[in-house]
């Protein structure tokens, strides 16, 4: 019980995306990230700590409604999150998540949050955290191909973890690159917004391709991607959704995973055979192999997202919310005297 | 889009504990449950419509906490439910649900909402609707054996559906016996404490079992069986959790569940081999196959709460919530002008 934040008879606490706002805005974006990747490390260093499973999907034509559930025995956190690219023909988003933190040991919810904002967090501290073990030394430059609602937060991921100093955009839709360079124009980035994908990969040393289309396309063809770099891919995260040329996977000299099982059905490495060798990120962690062992390695994060990340920030969140008071609480849960007398709230008594 | 209660920009409707107790009074519980008993046959009935997978459940010492999603390719329905016996020792229910129904075209929740009485309701209905196929006619006398949380729902069920004139009742606790007694007091029922389940099962024409505790416990032994009748058996609803002597469904006539797959795993057929016969309940509302052939016949529902039971509840909640116009708006979802400028909200813009 020592898990909840208030009595739960009081109700569940609530953060709104306005709360969430504020809490972030007064936090800081880099430094939040900053934090997360710090508490990204220690979960994935206990790795098997997680009672782990391959995300649910249920799939429709224009896209998919997901559930990702995962305990430590201690805590159970589960996001609700769909992928609808065709929303934003439509006023909405590709992406609206929500999601519950619970106390394993009594099952009550003890959190219930807006997750489109915090996913966007959680995924660029993800990638920074990568980029830490992946990407070559010294790395300035950051060519992000898909400026959609996740590319601020990579830049600035990325800024915050690896000190990358130039962004180079580039989207099929112009309007997205310049949102993202009119939103990082105060963040002392040098940006520059590219006609092609060719222009924005050209001399970079980290290249994210963050695209929203659920289809199998290529973002990178083979003869994009230089030696020496990082390809941080992180878009192609559904059956029949992939980003990269099969050849760049079949060429690197390390391709990095977060769970074997679910990034064998919805990865890049979805084109690849089952037994394509792949590298479960928590091992690189905890040093039992590097991701680079010479200059000229090519090392490609197949990033789907995966349920112990959204663990670690709802954990995060939980602790924030403590010191910053800004959440309200949600009537979710009978509070009744007796337990066992559900029926009496029908009764008014 | 069509689903929509509200443009979705307008919020996520919320249902709190108060809410819905308040709309299911002004609505009347039979009247709740007669309604829901109706809806769910014809949900049943269209059952290959609807994509079905068993619960995903996490297990720990004292409990369970399980998601239970299903669609039907308009809207997708999931809820969140905790099984935890133990509560009630800690002030604290044993079960905590809420849950969600989406629009699977966008992706977007279109309702949030407390499910504890929702659940009761619906697992009262399914009882209900199983007991019109399966009970003896002119069934007279309930038994119920387990008199917690769920316990009225199911006897005004069985009055509702059934016209049950005589319930016996029994629990360990007696205390919750009388609760049960005191909440029916005016409800029109003949209501016996009984101080033993042989004494609470004689002469009944069904026996409803809804007991909590998390063991293979034997609730009904096979010589407390009467031929001829209907057992209503939902509290073993969990690996390790059953509640009959598995002679008594050996001996069963028939033995009606809900989705075969999920039941092999929690249900009290659990005790038996994989090859047991079993009937799922779509095929006897279809006239495919009769619950019952002959006055004598046993008929058992092994009942453990489907996914589509819950979905038929939520869109019969989202129909109810328009007409008493009973929610609030939840800041759930992120509302920006521009749906791709999701770093807009952090900017205060």
């Amino acid at each position: 019980m020592s898990n909840f934040i208030v009595p739960s008879k009081q109700g569940v606490p609530f953060i709104s995306v306005q709360a969430m706002a504020t809490m972030i805005r007064n936090y800081g974006i880099e430094q939040c990230i900053k934090d997360l990747v710090e508490a990204l490390e220690k979960d994935f260093s206990r790795w098997d700590s997680f009672e782990k499973s391959s995300r649910f999907a249920s799939h429709s034509v224009d896209g998919v409604i997901e559930l990702m559930p995962v305990s430590d025995g201690n805590m159970f956190a589960c996001k609700y999150v769909n992928g609808h690219p065709i929303n934003t023909t439509r006023d909405l988003q590709t992406v609206a998540a929500f999601g519950v933190l619970s106390d394993v040991d009594t099952g009550y919810p003890i959190l219930l949050t807006e997750m489109c904002i915090l996913t966007a967090l959680r995924t660029a501290a993800t990638s920074a955290m990568l980029a830490k073990y992946c990407a070559p030394n010294n790395a300035q430059t950051l060519a992000l191909i898909g400026n959609g609602a996740q590319s601020e937060f990579q830049a600035l991921g990325m800024k915050a973890i690896m000190e990358i100093s130039e962004i180079r955009l580039y989207d099929t839709d112009s309007a997205a690159s310049s949102k993202t360079a009119h939103n990082l124009a105060n963040s002392g980035l040098g940006i520059t917004i590219c006609n092609t994908p060719e222009e924005a990969v050209k001399g970079a040393d980290i290249i994210t391709t963050c695209t929203a289309d659920k289809k199998n396309a290529t973002i990178l063809r083979d003869d994009m991607v230089a030696k020496g770099i990082f390809v941080n891919a992180i878009g192609g995260d559904c059956p029949g959704k992939t980003e990269l040329d099969k050849k760049i996977l079949l060429r690197a000299d390390h391709v990095i995973v977060e769970f074997e099982p679910q990034t064998r059905i919805e990865g890049d490495i979805q084109q690849l055979s089952e037994d394509f060798p792949v590298t479960e990120f928590h091992r690189i962690l905890k040093g039992e192999v590097s991701a680079r062992t010479a200059i000229d390695d090519l090392v490609v994060f197949d990033g789907v997202g995966f349920a112990s990340e959204d663990f670690t920030a709802l954990v995060f969140l939980r602790d924030l919310i403590k010191k910053q008071n800004a959440y309200e609480l949600l009537d979710l849960i009978p509070q009744q005297t007796d337990p066992k007398n559900l029926f009496s709230i029908l009764q008014g008594e």
